[in-house]
């Protein structure tokens, strides 16, 4: 998985995750294959509904294989029970093949706790990596700021966030091209006081480490794109992150409420909405590529439940830019530096 | 301050706080007093500037009042700083005047920070309350639910969560009329075992608690309304609370961004903006009386920087509301109830 070793790498995706699959997954492993020479795919799941749906295609047989795995996990199972009975999983094997090298990344539009949970145990952790974490993007008034953790890890010390901050600035340096990113720390207020004990105690490591941390953020701030990376614990992430998810949700149940209160309303809002849809389509989750793992000693990406062809085809580039920039070699050697600074400080 | 006992109260309104002062916070009173009986105001603050204010109107002038007070705390000052070197205050003095008698509430638009200290320091506690609590209202898909905390307490312990909703359900019955109030537990998954140390400790004592405690919702349920309030420490409040008050800010950029783009464009965003402003207009923080700030010795509501006169009146009326209600009787009665079952848990 270094640097530039191998021509073609090889993905493997679960099939069977997400709430079109084996659809989309088939149809996003076609377009890969199709358009991006650099990648073959492993199709992970029930191979005689994977090859149903594949003989709707003609494409290279070289290039795209199948895998068998019997058990499905479902997108609203425990992660935890349902990898200790499903051993023989879509999601358990395609991670497997990354362990034993036949595959370089995964990838996987289910159960997101199920993805987490499976890819530390099944890959473990990089070297001295205390938590994994897990980052999504945030589309701003000036592009995209990416949240660094939005739910792998509920509980944080302030080692979590500035190890959380390292691999992130890592990620947007190698995989967007942003160099020293700028980092900000969420809290609720921009002085250094500000913000719960472990915030507080977060903004002294940060602020005397080599990252190009500029200070804290507040909830009024992730939207303006001030920063290309904040940093935050797993809980107040998710929270946020589901919290921007539904408001597009409201918006399109407030249109319909509104058009439902007569002709002329209906009118108004089938003007307005395509305007709508035009402006947000930034927020659109379907462009991304999912949102990585990041800690994890090996490439995990996890999409969202509803990934389209597009998203998972996004998803498979994501990962080749992971393996070919050896992403986890840098993360390993820059988070060992900083656990040295850490202890020093 | 016991329930039903006066005909008139009397509000001290903080005449020099908010970003329109003392336009608004004048023009507030001579509405509140043409419009409601029971309710004569004292406008706190520098006289002369008051006075020339009050100039413009014909009121009846022995139902508002002027009380002096040289100092203004500005919105940007560090609250604790402007409260010790100016305790001569519009603000300070305005709950001076609570504290003595003179007036039976205090309402202010001025620096939020500011307020709750101050509040606290000027007022106290009610008995066995360990931290009051700021709540604020979100519009959501059926009506509003109510979140507290949102910035009192940056560090909470279960029994904070505990008294938050003991405290929020008094208000949300005495002061919206709604019978048993639904209490949510804001978390990262439904599951009762989902969330960090503080909530699921939180969970535990909800559960057993005579509150009607439904259990977790995510960030993704504050928007449905399925809850009339969401608890939750004051980091996390306060910062899914600013960034719900961005939201509106970003979809304005992206209108102006879209419409800058072309003529056309420009005539689209023209038809679609009107009916955008049509349907958010229940998320306009004009219409809200303020956020109440519960637990401390005395009614104390703090309003929005830009609060419009219109928002002054319903401050005033929700003061009135909270006065009449005695609720601050009923909240020591059931904090003292609530501690005891937890002593016991």
């Amino acid at each position: 998985m270094s640097k530039g070793v191998k021509d073609t790498i090889t993905i493997s995706l679960d099939a069977m995750g997400g709430d079109n699959a084996p659809v989309s997954e088939v149809a996003g492993a076609i377009e890969t294959v199709r358009h991006h020479e650099g990648i073959n795919i492993t199709l992970v799941g029930k191979t005689d509904i994977i090859s149903n749906e594949l003989k709707k295609f003609s494409y290279d047989t070289t290039r795209i294989k199948i895998h068998n795995a019997d058990d499905v996990i479902e997108m609203d199972e425990s992660p935890t029970d349902a990898i200790r009975k499903k051993p023989g999983s879509s999601l358990v094997t395609g991670l497997k093949l990354c362990k034993t090298g036949e595959a370089d990344a995964f990838i996987s539009a289910g159960n997101t706790g199920a993805v987490m949970a499976a890819s530390l145990f099944t890959l473990g952790r990089i070297a001295n990596v205390n938590r994994p974490t897990i980052g999504s993007r945030f589309p701003t008034e000036r592009g995209i700021t990416m949240v660094f953790d939005v739910g792998a890890n509920v509980d944080c010390k302030p080692l979590n966030l500035l190890q959380f901050a390292v691999m992130g600035s890592v990620y947007a340096n190698h995989i967007y091209g942003i160099e020293n990113p700028k980092v900000g720390l969420l809290s609720v207020g921009e002085e250094k006081s500000k913000g719960d004990t472990l915030t507080v105690e977060a903004y002294e490591l940060l602020e005397k480490s080599n990252l190009n941390f500029i200070g804290n953020v507040e909830g009024r701030d992730i939207m303006k794109g001030t920063t290309d990376l904040i940093i935050c614990d797993g809980f107040t992430g998710n929270i946020v992150l589901k919290f921007a998810e539904s408001v597009l949700s409201l918006l399109k149940t407030k249109f319909k409420d509104y058009a439902d209160k007569g002709f002329v309303n209906k009118l108004k809002v089938g003007m307005a909405y395509g305007t709508l849809k035009d402006i947000l389509k930034d927020f659109d989750y379907q462009e991304y590529g999912g949102v990585p793992l990041l800690g994890v000693n090996g490439i995990s990406i996890i999409g969202h439940g509803r990934s389209s062809p597009r998203a998972i085809v996004n998803m498979a580039l994501n990962a080749e830019r992971m393996v070919r920039a050896g992403i986890n070699d840098i993360i390993a050697s820059k988070i060992k530096d900083i656990n040295l600074f850490a202890a020093k400080t």
